[in-house]
C-alpha cells in the first residue's frame, strides 16, 4: 500500500506554523500580538444570523442543488453584476463553500497536466499548490515597488508566457501585498489574456474591502467576460469566514462543469447558510460600513507605527487588510540573518507574530528585498498600538 | 481556450433528471409521490440547532482548523470508536463538509492514474465518477440475490482484481440496494484486502440507520484499521443532510494528507456547524430513535405494497431507507420495453417517481433482472400508501 504520487506535489498554507509558534509562545505566559491571522475578529451581523435561523425554521435543512439555491444565485448575479457594470445570468453563478474552492475548480476545468498557468508571487499560496497538484507548470509573475505600493512587472509576466500557457490568475487588491492595479495595468493584463487566448481567474475576494476609491473588475473589460471566472466570497465583506460561503461567476460552459464538480465533491453548500447569504446581500449594509471604518482606523495606526520604525517602510494601501512592509534594513539592525529569523526574533522579543514573504509562494530568483505581512483584521487597535510600539522600540534600540 | 480533458471523465448523479421530471409533472397539476429523493423530510432536532446558535453567540464564526475543531474530532473519535469496538485517536479524524468529500479525498490519497479500484455496482454513482475522473480504472463488483436481499458476488469480485488494483470501496448497508453483509462476507472482503494489500474505503453512511440488529465495521477486523478509511456522516442519523457535516477516520498518514487537502480545497468545514455536531453526538439520542421508528413504519408499509404488486418483489431490509425491488416481470405487464420506460410510465400513470438501477453506475454485462429504487426517507407514510397503491393498481390492471 502506497500513497498516490500526486501528494508529493500538494502544497499548503504554511502560515499555520506561525499560528502554532504564536500559540506556543502565548501558552508560556507571554503577550502575543496576532498579526498573522487573515481572519476577522468582528462578529457576523445579527440580521444575517437571524435569516439563517428563519431558514432553518422554514425547513431549509435538507439537500439543495449543487450549484446553489436559485434565489441566492439570482441575488449574487444581481449584486456582483451591478457593482461591476456587468450583466450576469444566474446560470453563470455557482455557489461554493467559500472562495477557495473556486481556485481548484477553475484549474480543474481549464488546465490539463503539463499546461502552464500564470499566477502572482508573492500571492495566495494555494494558487501555486493547486497548479502543481493538478500537474500543471507554475508560471509565477512578480511585482515591483511603485509609488503607492506595488505594480505587476508586466515584462516579467510576458516573459513567462509559453505555448503551454492556458490561464492567468489575477488578484487585484492583492493578498498579501495589497497591490492594486491602475486602469492601465488592468487593461494590459486583459490585452495579454486576449492576445494569448487565456482563461482568467479574477480573484476578487477583497473587491469591496476598500477604504477609498472604487474597485473595477477585469471581467468587465471588453472581450473578458467570456474568458473570466470571478472568485467571490462572503468571508471578508460580511465577516463570515467560518460560514464558508462564496461563489464562482463563470462563462456558462465553465459554470456547468463547476456545478457537476460540486455534485461530485460535496453535494451542495450548507443549505441554510445560503439563505443567510441572501440577507447579507440584500439587507442593511451598515455593518459592512462599520467594519470598514474599524479596519481603516487599524490600518492608519499600523502604517504610522511601521513607518516610524527604523529600517521598515510601507505604502498606505487603499484596500484589503494587509500591510507588506519592506523590512530589508531592519534585519541587520537586530542581527537577523534572514526574514524567517527576523520573524522568530520579533515574536520572542516583542510578542508580535506575523507571516513573511516566504509564506506566499516560493521566493523567485533575484529577489533582493525582504518583506513581512501584517494582517490587521484579527487584532484590535489598542493591541496594534501596543504590539507595533514594542516592535518599533526593539528595532530602534538594536 | 479549451476545457480540460479530464472533464470528459467526470460523471455525476443522474438522479437529478428524475427530480426534474417529477417537478415538471407536478407543475402540470399532477400528484407526485417522491420516492426518488435520498433526502429526509424530518427536521434537524431543535437542541442541535440551539447548540449551533450558542456557538455563534460565543463568536465561533471565524476560520477553524482544516481538520476540524479539536473538540469535534475528539467527540467523533470517541463515538465512532465506541460503536465499533475500536480505539480511534482524534488525530485520525478529519472533519469534512459531509460524507461525500471522503470519497474523492480517499481516491486522491491512494489511487494513482492507471491504478484500479474495486467498487460496488449497483452503488453510489460518485464512486465510479471519481475513480474515472482521477484517471483510475473502474473495477465494478456485483451482487447476487440472496435469502434476505443481496450478497456480494465474491467470485466476481476476485476476478476483477489485477496487479493494478490498489483499493476496494466497500459499502455495507448499501445504497441503493440495502444489502448487508453477513459476518462471513465481511471477513471475506477483509481477507481479500489483506491478501492483495489493498486500501479500503468503508462507506458507513448508514451504519446507524437500522431497524434491528447491530452494525459491524470492517475496520474493526484484525489487520484492517491500518488500511481502512471510514466514511462517517451526520447527514442521515441526525437529519442534517443540508448542514454538510461528516468526517473521515483514517490511518494517520492518510488523515494528514486529507487535512492538507481540506486546507487547499475549502479551508475548513462551517465552524459553528461543527459545534452543533458535538451536541448531536453527545446530547439526547431520542430524536434518532423517533426518526428510526418513523422510517421503520414507512419501510413496512412500502414493502407490503411492493410485494402485493404483481411482477414486483423485495426483501425487507434491516437497514438504510431504500428498497430495491425486482420489477422484471412487471415491465412486460405494462408494456415497458426497459426499466427507464417503466419509470417514465409510472410517473405519468400513477405519479410515483423513482430512480432505477441505471442511476447507480453503468449496468454490467449479463444483467438479466430489472430493478428500481424506492427511497422512503422523503415521503410520509400516508403518501407512501396512496402512491404505491396506485402503482399496484396500475400494474395489476395492465
Amino acid at each position: 500500500m502506497a500513497l498516490a504520487q500526486r501528494l508529493s506535489r500538494l502544497g499548503t498554507e504554511t502560515a499555520f506554523a506561525v499560528a502554532l509558534a504564536a500559540a506556543d509562545w502565548k501558552s508560556k505566559g507571554n503577550s502575543v500580538y496576532p498579526f498573522h491571522l487573515g481572519d476577522i475578529n468582528i462578529p457576523t451581523a445579527p440580521h444575517i444570523i437571524e435569516a439563517m435561523n428563519r431558514a432553518i425554521a422554514d425547513g431549509r435543512t435538507g439537500y439543495c442543488p449543487g450549484a446553489g439555491i436559485p434565489e441566492l444565485r439570482a441575488a449574487l448575479a444581481d449584486d456582483i453584476g451591478s457593482r461591476r457594470d456587468m450583466s450576469i445570468d444566474p446560470a453563470q453563478v455557482v455557489v461554493m463553500t467559500g472562495g477557495k474552492p473556486v481556485i481548484t475548480k477553475f484549474l480543474q476545468a481549464v488546465m490539463d497536466p503539463g499546461r502552464s498557468v500564470l499566477y502572482p508571487n508573492p500571492g495566495f499560496p494555494i494558487y501555486e499548490s493547486q497548479i502543481e497538484y493538478l500537474g500543471g507548470e507554475p508560471a509565477p509573475y512578480r511585482y515591483v515597488p511603485a509609488e503607492h505600493g506595488f505594480a505587476i512587472d508586466l515584462d516579467h509576466l510576458r516573459s513567462q508566457i509559453t505555448d503551454a500557457t492556458v490561464a492567468i490568475i489575477y488578484n487585484d487588491l492583492q493578498n498579501p501585498i495589497s497591490a492594486e492595479s491602475t486602469a492601465a495595468e488592468r487593461e494590459a493584463i486583459a490585452r495579454i489574456a486576449i492576445e494569448h487566448d487565456l482563461w482568467v481567474l479574477s480573484d476578487e475576494a477583497y473587491f469591496e474591502m476598500r477604504y477609498e476609491g472604487t474597485s473595477q473588475s477585469i471581467a468587465a473589460l471588453p472581450g473578458m467576460a467570456e474568458r473570466t471566472v470571478i472568485l467571490y466570497t462572503f468571508s471578508k465583506k460580511f465577516a463570515m469566514t467560518g460560514s464558508r460561503l462564496g461563489c464562482a461567476v463563470a462563462p456558462p460552459e465553465v459554470a456547468t462543469v463547476m456545478s457537476t464538480m460540486n455534485t461530485n465533491d460535496e453535494s451542495c453548500t450548507t443549505h441554510y447558510v445560503q439563505w443567510a447569504g441572501i440577507t447579507a446581500l440584500e439587507g442593511t449594509q451598515q455593518p459592512v460600513a462599520d467594519m470598514l471604518d474599524t479596519l481603516r482606523e487599524r490600518r492608519d495606526i499600523a502604517c504610522a507605527l511601521v513607518n516610524d520604525t527604523p529600517g521598515m517602510s510601507v505604502a498606505v494601501p487603499r484596500s484589503t487588510f494587509y500591510l507588506f512592509p519592506d523590512v530589508t534594513e531592519a534585519l541587520p539592525r537586530v542581527g537577523a540573518s534572514d526574514v524567517s529569523e527576523f520573524a522568530e526574533m520579533a515574536l520572542h522579543e516583542t510578542g508580535v507574530s506575523f507571516c513573511t514573504r516566504r509564506h506566499f509562494g516560493r521566493p523567485q530568483p533575484g529577489e533582493q528585498r525582504d518583506y513581512i505581512r501584517l494582517a490587521y483584521s484579527g487584532i484590535d487597535g489598542d493591541q496594534i498600538t501596543e504590539g507595533l510600539t514594542k516592535l518599533q522600540h526593539w528595532v530602534a534600540s538594536a
